[in-house]
């Protein structure tokens, strides 16, 4: 398998990225194409007595998608940047998924361009376990789609499904429904309606999760729309960074370490693949370190090795018969 | 002034409502109304050696409205309840405000139907300082209004500027509206049209602010509606225990401790006013103790004494007509 992973995105570029995709090939099981400026690349290479790694290949790009870029014009402004040129390996055959910790737009963009959404999708969706005390809790969507309908949030929970088991280990997943109230009376009009679909599906559908129960485990998929998903992730992020700088304050450093990791785990984590389009694209946190990059090329040959995208399709189409 | 307290609301009824009230009264500024079961509440006046204090009366009610009663339906079966006694006193002029821990909705609905909602509005909101790391930051809605449109959520901003000022003390409150994203670009098309009509106003509009940047003393008023800002009250307490257990299995209970009240303002403050109708309601957080609901019944006389009803009306219709 060949990963083409962006080289250049994320807060700390190469200098990441690299470390990272060292990681990942001495294993031996994977060869990556480092896509960005060859100057940059070859420097850091070469730092780490690395210029020829037989399972790295150099491929130039010219620009990045910064995040003030308007994700759905910027291929025509940047057509060789670092992402396009990623996914463009995809295209021509030479890579079989792409990985970036840049802009999360212009991932999707990209993403949805290559691949196309699955039949019965329209936009993919992006979801992942960010608490870390609820490790196996995966929340979808996170910020890929801000205003949905009730079928796209129930669909959600379908790919959400598949990605707890295959991702996760999970063999039976519970999907909940983030809810500001556990009563089938409370909530939106869009979590109401979402409910009744569920409700009317094969799916493990366990009711449902009040935000304050997220870090407890009460479900291996929480699904929610993408404001609210963006919400309670970096709610969990800067909340987190607070209480690490409090303990860090009062000298108890290593449990300040944990704080921050437990609450900011895409960071320490790296990212996760972005569902309901028919390919492989991890989507990463730019403020990942490399540890976190190499976890998100080891998740992109994890969901390549396990056919998680055929999954994903097979079940949607499933629930849609179920539902209509 | 008379404060009507719903002695019967909240988790730990009488047991912490009585204390709270006994704090309060010993500074001999304000008379309480205590509404509930006459024989639950002797006995805990009885224990505390308070049968007959002078600022103190006790007003029978009989019943009290659950957390599974529908608010909107329960006045009819349940008129003689705890919460409807209380909002009673103050229609027929025996109070001034009331104080409840017990269902926010029906608090509302309560609050709703004897004082009706101001002029331009057609439900009161919910809003207050949630995150202690940023101490004088409102988060309004939070939860009251689950389903809203652009021009109710700018007009949180408003209600939060004089809360802001009248109850935070700040004198020219920054008013922010919560949103996935910081650039004018991001956001569901609520919180677009929204900005739109924030921009056209008066207000110190400051534009958008991350859930990341909420412990950060970023902005005086944070505006959403209330499914979202019920998520970040409820992740924020849900996140925050679990923090503090951490830290608490690592020894360090003090800090622990700290960390609790840090993210459980309204269970340690007791809770905040219902804004947009035309008097005094305060609505509490069930799990406050009596600290919270001392303080949450102070909050009703501070309101009280700053005509925080009627500058909320004032800026409203100026509001109004400077965005119509």
């Amino acid at each position: 398998m060949v990963v083409a992973l962006d080289a250049m995105g994320g807060d700390h570029g190469p200098g990441a990225t690299i470390p990272a995709a060292l990681d990942v090939v001495s294993n031996g099981d994977l060869a990556i194409a480092l896509v960005g400026d060859p100057q940059a690349i070859s420097d850091v290479l070469a730092e780490h007595s690395a210029t020829n790694h037989p399972l790295l290949q150099v491929i130039p790009s010219d620009g990045v998608v910064e995040e003030t870029d308007n994700p759905a014009m910027v291929f025509r402004s940047k057509p060789r940047a670092s992402i396009f040129v990623c996914s463009g390996l995809v295209k021509m055959g030479k890579a079989h998924a792409f990985v970036s910790m840049g802009s999360t737009g212009a991932s999707i963009a990209a993403a949805t361009v290559t691949y196309g959404t699955m039949e019965g999708i329209t936009r993919g969706c992006l979801g992942g376990a960010i608490i870390g005390f609820s490790p196996n809790t995966a929340i979808i969507d996170l910020g890929a789609n801000i205003d949905v309908r009730p079928q796209q949030l129930a669909d959600f929970g379908t790919l959400g499904s598949v990605m707890s088991r295959i991702i996760y280990g999970q063999k039976n997943p519970r999907i909940a429904l983030l809810n500001v109230g556990s009563e089938e009376t409370k909530g939106n009009t869009l979590v109401k309606e979402t409910a009744e679909l569920l409700t009317r599906s094969n799916l493990n559908y366990v009711g449902m999760i009040e935000p304050y129960d997220l870090p407890y485990d009460k479900a291996d998929v929480v699904i929610c729309d993408g404001f609210v998903g963006n919400v309670v992730l970096k709610l969990t992020e800067g909340l987190g960074k607070a209480i690490a700088d409090l303990v860090r304050d009062k000298g108890a450093g290593a449990l300040a370490d944990e704080i921050y990791s437990m609450t900011n785990q895409l960071a320490t984590y790296g990212g996760g693949p972005l569902l309901g389009v028919n390919g492989i694209a991890v989507v990463g946190h730019g403020a990942a370190g490399s540890t976190g990059i190499a976890t998100a090329i080891k998740t992109a040959k994890h969901v390549f090795d396990n056919d998680f995208v055929a999954a994903q399709q097979k079940e949607l189409d499933e629930f849609h018969t179920q539902v209509s």
